[in-house]
């Protein structure tokens, strides 16, 4: 087995904490020694079902999901959510309520005018989504049936800082890019998801949070696997659910567990972020793209403002074993993703990197 | 690492290559040494993308699938594609003909009535599904935008073994639990797909061979993610794709062509599949579910005619190291799958403690 390993700054799929590689390494062909691998279980067996239960558990525990609330394992990427979000809750008013901060977001919203009628309560496109709006900047309406944002913008490196106050409406929100990262008051919300391939485990697998009663209001059209009702009856399981990345998301809980939970998540996160931006502020090339109060603490973007110089930068820094900095084509420049996984000495390295490069360019 | 391996006769999730398995395992923390896993790389990486395109490569090689036909790699799961089926194919008169011959083609003619009008083929629930009708038993309806069949019945364990004639109409395959198998003509097919959690790589990934020309009529409420059109054009990755599947799917494929191909395959079948019914039928105590010339070289169903001794035989046969043997609900008694990945040696063990079993109540 190779175990070179680079610090990989992608923004997802993304680093899995190494223990969790290895862990998974150790037993692929027989999983505790029951003689298969978890990718060659009947996801109806006793020991698969097993994991599939301790999973659960384990995520319910750690981020304190009252017991009102389903958790759903599910395969529709959190693309699919854009879909089956108002397929399941649009039946009321037919009115949604989207703020829109980025790019996720505002195909969330446009994916959603194929079902009802959508407003939006804030466009940060005005000013290349770099900031995220304030509570009195938001127009929520109060006949929709649903108020829904994404609380980490993977491509502009921006996080809400708060849990926007919809005036009851219930609250949906795609934390795919920070879920897990710091503690979080579930039952303010609806509905929560987010891809595993950020902070959970590799891509292939949803998770879906959804309070009890949300479901069973469907409109007719809604397929059969994109029912919230039809998954929660059948547990997650109307078809086979992707069972070897529950398993792997299962290892990487017990990870969080070990290390503090999503109390000792946040300091990390914190860390991690406090340290890239001091570095990039106190800088003389980088320029930071998102506002100060905006900030996400998973992924940082940053550019020099020349195009060379930023292609530079990311060359050297793959040389040096930083990969997968290069930024999202919609905004140029370099990104940092320092999801929960990336050890700490990885950025501090490449602040000694930054340092390095600002003072020789 | 562990390496004691039992028989695992699963219907799915099912047996693995033992080497792809040790392969994905040596590579899991390093991928060829690159200093990451295929669990953390963007989907839009140069090495995953060769990772991709090697695999779709091998897949249409290995079927021999046209060049107008397209590969798509989907998260749909089978049971998703009962709906992107019709959703996508049935605009035109908004008709669809089934031909129902078990569970999962029963629930895809069900689903298909939330979008058009279903006629079917044939119901051969008439006598608990044990039979494929022949061409002459099947009521094609000319006006239908499509046919649909399921080629091997993986719960009561029956297999077409031919391919039907539809009149042209553009024929729609679940391939899901014998593709790979035996060498098919694809040319004949509209739509092939099958989820790959049998006789490809672990669940999460559903492969759809789509013939050019059939996508870009889906109805107004196709979710983004069920429209055929959208993840042709967008090469599978509109979002990320579940990458160790696919990674999975290749290692797979490359152990087919390794043995042989789907000629190797079709071989193997035939050995496996011709030894366990010459066993059971050879035997005192059991009986066989499907009609003789509609029996299933995947998917072997028996009973003894007692729950009592059935039960004896699941629960002795595992602790003999002949695991998942226990039949559907549906049918009850016994079931053997023997995909592509079981050994020849398994089968022969397994026909031993048949014998034995037989001998001994």
């Amino acid at each position: 087995m190779s175990n070179f390993r680079v610090y990989n700054f992608a923004a997802g799929p993304s680093v899995l904490p190494l223990s969790v590689l290895e862990r998974a390494g150790s037993e692929i062909s027989s999983y505790r020694g029951c003689g298969m691998s978890v990718m060659e279980m009947s996801h109806r067996s006793k020991m698969f079902m097993d994991i599939f239960q301790r999973t659960q558990d384990k995520l319910r525990r750690l981020m304190n999901i009252p017991q009102n609330y389903h958790i759903l394992f599910l395969q529709t990427g959190a693309s699919g959510q854009f879909s089956m979000i108002p397929l399941n809750l649009i039946g009321g008013t037919g009115r949604a309520c989207y703020a829109v901060t980025g790019n996720f977001s505002g195909l969330a919203a446009q994916e959603a005018k194929k079902y009802g009628e959508v407003s939006l309560a804030c466009d940060t496109g005005d000013r290349g989504h770099c900031y995220i709006p304030r509570q009195d900047g938001l127009r929520v309406d109060p006949q929709a049936d649903y108020f829904y944002y994404c609380a980490n913008n993977t491509i502009y490196g921006t996080e809400w800082d708060y849990i926007p106050d919809a005036g009851g409406l219930p609250l949906v929100c795609d934390m795919s890019s920070n879920i897990l990262s710091v503690p979080v008051d579930v039952s303010k919300f609806g509905v929560i998801y987010a891809g595993a391939q950020k902070n959970m485990a590799p891509a292939g697998l949803t998770v879906v949070i959804i309070k009890d009663g949300l479901q069973g209001h469907e409109l007719p059209c809604t397929p059969l696997m994109m029912s919230y009702k039809t998954m929660i009856d059948k547990g997650s399981m109307y078809n086979t659910p992707p069972c070897w990345c529950i398993y792997m998301l299962g290892l990487t809980l017990d990870w969080v567990e070990e290390n503090g939970g999503l109390e000792g998540m946040e300091k990390l996160k914190r860390l991690r972020a406090g340290m890239l931006y001091d570095t990039l502020e106190s800088s003389r090339l980088f320029q930071l793209h998102a506002d100060r109060d905006s900030r996400s603490g998973m992924n940082v973007t940053f550019r020099t403002g020349s195009e060379d110089l930023d292609g530079k930068f990311v060359q050297e820094a793959a040389a040096a074993g930083f990969v997968n900095l290069k930024g999202h084509r919609l905004t140029g420049g370099m990104r940092a993703s320092i999801y929960n996984a990336m050890p700490v000495e990885g950025v501090e390295k490449l602040c000694d990197f930054i340092r390095a490069f600002d003072k020789n360019n």
